[in-house]
């Protein structure tokens, strides 16, 4: 089943989610709500709420209870992309104005704040600590990876450990409880979560590894923006740190990221990424993408065959995808 | 007793909250694990620990499980400080560099996410779900407060209901929920856990009034920096809404504020406050403040004549005393 299809047959459930987002955030202080339902309404994929029903298949599917767990992970991710804008200096996203940029930092920053507020708020509308414990575990560490990212801005000399660490952190935790707090809202047990956990932390890994690769090896057609935007900020990605292995490339792309970091406004990153291009870090890392995804795979396997199980196969596919 | 007789009295159990504080911020990530730290050095009166276990004198006394509520509300009203600093332009704060002047706004700004969700996942420690729930919907609260405040900079046009529900959202509601959790966590009725919500809600309502009061009538000794630095940063407080009412005062006092908005740097207050001082504006701010004082006594009515109900009525005439 192609992820389109996949969508429409899911689109009675994922519009009562999206009534629900919206909801979440039109009840409280006009401003707080027309800076966040502006960013409801620049839309994404919800991929969050849609692991989150999938995975609430492998047990007893409740949307209502499903709901108390998918708009909270979909408003942290939210809450996520309002606090990177002020960290990105982003006057757009999705071809939107920012909040920061529509509004400013200091809304921009307590929109982040009240929208993490207002997704925990909702996750304890479920009686269930468990719950309610994984979630604001993962929000510490996701604020830990955003931390991290800018700490290691123009670090040249971090390991693929390190970066994978970063990721795990920023990107990969709430793809992974998404699986596993959809499983625990349908009451699966324990053996079904924690496998549902691994499918997703997997899937996250490698979707982060593709986007990070999207942005060094993709149009402008294709990213939504002129590539480059990662190095440009200092965010120093899986494919350059496997290129500055590379011997023939590594001086002239340290000298290149010098030159980018010292300069002010909107530096010239091309040259830097033609030494990356012309390096064996993309293969290195699409290489590395692909094994996620065989441990997304490999983490599903004993779970009844279900038609949600073949779904999350064909996501994992989809993710794993080069997308370039 | 004195105020400093009970935190002696207490003191055992403060040091174990306050080694908890440490420990739950020192266990993560070393940036974070510095600037949190930081923060919690530059110490604080811990009102709200204190009032958690004094609340939990009502129920089944037992640290453990207090420790779970006091640290969370200890923290949360710490990262409320940190994002405060981002807004305030803040350089110092008791004495102390700020996390945003030590290393800067990104850093305070996740360093506040942090803690925020440190603060949540603390209180997750306890089964009870009211717990959390009561606790992220207070975050809520607090955001929209910070929102509002932003908001209203500058705005010589607010009424004191406006200020009230804004200075409720911003400070009391913290103090009501530390009284209210502190019993919840003790086991207390429902009946009791609502009357110390009260008291500390009134406490609350006094404390913010009697400190927007300090801030135009302290010295600066007594402030711990210049006067008039709301109204510096545009904060109306309720002083200022009062003296716009005395015909004599309006006028040159929303000039002197208008003048105050126009200009950069470190506007001259002086006028300002003496416009302010001439006028019955502090008099009946003093009033109000004394008023929700009765109100918080009130609230103790019918509670079990033990040894933290007379503590809980020193606090409260310690925070409803005149302090310039």
């Amino acid at each position: 089943m192609k992820l389109l299809d996949l969508y429409a047959k899911m689109k009675g459930d994922l519009n009562q989610i999206e009534q629900e987002l919206e909801r979440s955030v039109s009840d409280d202080h006009a401003l707080l709500r027309e800076a966040s339902t502006h960013l409801l309404k620049a839309g994404g994929k919800r991929i969050r709420p849609v692991l989150v029903l999938l995975s609430g298949k492998f047990g007893d599917y409740r949307l209502e209870r499903l709901k108390s767990v998918a708009v909270p992970l979909e408003l942290i991710h939210m809450a996520s992309l309002v606090h990177d804008d002020v960290i990105d200096d982003a006057e757009t996203r999705r071809g939107q104005l920012t909040v920061k940029s529509k509004w400013d930092n200091r809304i921009a920053m307590y929109t982040g704040d009240y929208i993490h507020g207002k997704a925990l708020s909702i996750a304890t509308q479920l009686p269930n600590p468990d719950i309610h414990r994984i979630l604001s575990k993962a929000l510490v560490q996701m604020c830990i990876g955003e931390m991290e990212q800018i700490r290691d801005f123009f670090n040249t000399d971090q390991s693929v450990r390190h970066y994978l660490l970063r990721i795990r952190r920023k990107t990969a935790l709430l793809v992974a409880i998404s699986c596993q707090l959809g499983a625990l809202a349908a009451g699966a047990d324990r053996e079904t979560s924690n496998k549902l956990y691994r499918y997703g932390y997997n899937v996250g890994m490698t979707f982060q590894i593709r986007d990070d690769l999207l942005d060094l090896y993709g149009t402008e057609k294709q990213i939504g923006k002129p590539p480059g935007s990662d190095i440009r900020q200092g965010n120093i990605t899986l494919p350059v740190i496997l290129a500055l292995r590379d011997e023939r490339v590594r001086e002239p792309l340290l000298k290149e990221i010098g030159s980018i970091r010292s300069q002010d406004g909107f530096p010239d990153t091309k040259r830097a990424i033609s030494l990356i291009r012309s390096s064996e870090g993309g293969n290195l890392a699409d290489e590395l993408a692909n094994q996620y995804i065989k441990k997304a795979l490999h983490a599903l396997e004993g779970l009844p065959d279900i038609a949600a199980k073949k779904n999350l196969v064909d996501i994992a596919h989809f993710v794993g995808k080069r997308n370039y």
